[in-house]
């Protein structure tokens, strides 16, 4: 069975024909984000015109997305990155496309993706962070996701707090996971700390340069980090967290001392281990996921 | 349909023969402790027996037990309170009573109770805080109880982290929920605050006459309290968490409080709120979940 798995990004929308697991063709277009709603849709559409054409037995498609989402009505609540709300790509796209179409938050989608063919395949219970411009997350359970009654509300650990009255937070509130492990919180401490402009890349390769300034912001992003997985292990009892998004390139620094954290910080770990692993799937993973859902 | 629901305590182990969330008949024993395993399973065993007797028409039995439970091998992993190290205390009562046996942890039976016939009805997510000598956890979804593959490892809440570096919980980590806002905990706090031997029950009723100490003691409480629910709420979005145990008597005091930490605490919180309520059932949500499993 072949599906059609979209990733709608902030920058670009990428496109994948999936069968078991596998990309069998892929291409991306830029994100009409300035234009607005329908022009996004405009650009999904006619791209995977192009594909339902070419591979007639797609049997349907499923789009990942930023924001709030209602699985079950099939629509983006909220959308900051987009300035959306309660629009309904999934019933637009179908008319359009004659094919159902199905939706669910960008990084659950990279979740489902690598608990079904990346580091959380075989698992019974898997987490991921991916850690991004933000932190999204996803639970994965039986090889399916796990969503809550509204569809999206759930699992979204970047918004769980570690520290009640901590560091501001993008959304609004105190505290987030999101304001203290994303990628974006990393550059900015870096750059706060070493007083140039950093990427949290360069963090990760200036501190392992032996650099004692940016090997504190490392230490103090995977201090949080850990309190955030200790977190989710200790609620859901996942067997594996996977980290995924930009800084899980720096996998080195981050799994030896978040494997740490967890023996530490999990309650009776070991009759119920939680080990943190990398992603597998890359950038492959919300594509890979989306067609499966 | 009739069910028997045992409730084993640490110093007095209930019985009720349960149907259709109504408790017909019940009793309780005190729990032999010291005398070991052995003598703890001759008292349950015993007391069903007669039970069994009476009504001749009981399925089977659900007992509710603290500690860290194997529901699927239906066994104590571990109890500190007991001692016990894996005692297949299912397979032991079955074949004294000829019947199914079925066990859970003694919190989560609460918010099984709790979910079906109590405070959770109708809702489809609920999660249930028991604050007592510690503080139990449970998530009830659609009306059946979540389990992690091990079978009580997941949804422990009173051992998720609020605090990285805090306060010495009797787990042995830092931090834990349970050093916090257990009832316990309250008590100790008093006592260290107002310098005499206080229970939880008369540091709310000292605060509630108005006594700043005391209520300096609440007021801690309370903030720890809601960083315990909005952590909850972020990564479970439940309709609903219920507060039980011996603290929810002073629900005047803290829903208050609570709901506005939720209200503030939670992303997203017009998309899907959560609200926090009083406990129902009482003492009985146990017996009630136990039976229910």
């Amino acid at each position: 069975m072949k599906t059609l798995g979209i990733d709608l990004g902030g920058t670009r929308i990428k496109f994948g024909v999936v069968e078991q697991g596998i990309i069998l063709q892929e291409s991306t277009c830029p994100t009409p984000v300035e234009s607005g709603y329908e022009a996004v849709l405009e650009a999904m559409t006619a791209n995977a015109l192009d594909y339902i054409k070419a591979y007639q037995d797609i049997e349907y498609i499923g789009l990942g997305s930023p924001g709030l989402i209602d699985t079950k009505q099939g629509m983006v609540r909220y959308s900051n990155n987009f300035g959306w709300n309660d629009r309904p790509v999934c019933q637009d796209m179908k008319k359009i496309l004659g094919k159902e179409v199905r939706i669910a938050n960008d990084a659950q989608c990279a979740a489902l993706g690598e608990a079904l063919y990346g580091a959380g395949r075989g698992m019974s219970r898997m987490a991921m962070l991916t850690l991004g411009t933000g932190v999204g997350g996803g639970f994965v359970k039986d090889g399916k996701l796990e969503t809550d009654g509204y569809g999206s509300m759930a699992y979204i650990f970047g918004h769980a707090s570690i520290s009640g009255r901590g560091r501001l937070c993008n959304c609004g509130r105190h505290g987030c996971l999101e304001a203290y492990a994303s990628a974006s919180a990393v550059a900015l401490r870096g750059t706060e700390v070493l007083k140039r402009k950093m990427t949290a890349h360069e963090v990760f390769d200036t501190a392992r340069g032996g650099d004692c300034l940016a090997g504190s912001v490392v230490d103090e992003f995977l201090e949080y980090l850990g309190a955030g997985a200790v977190n989710i292990a200790n609620i859901l009892r996942p067997e594996v967290i996977v980290i995924g998004g930009g800084v899980s390139g720096a996998g080195d620094m981050i799994l030896p001392r978040l494997n740490e954290e967890l023996r530490n910080g999990v309650y009776a770990y070991t009759y119920a281990p939680v080990q943190a692993v990398c992603a597998e799937l890359g950038n492959s993973a919300g594509i890979v996921g989306a067609a499966n859902l």
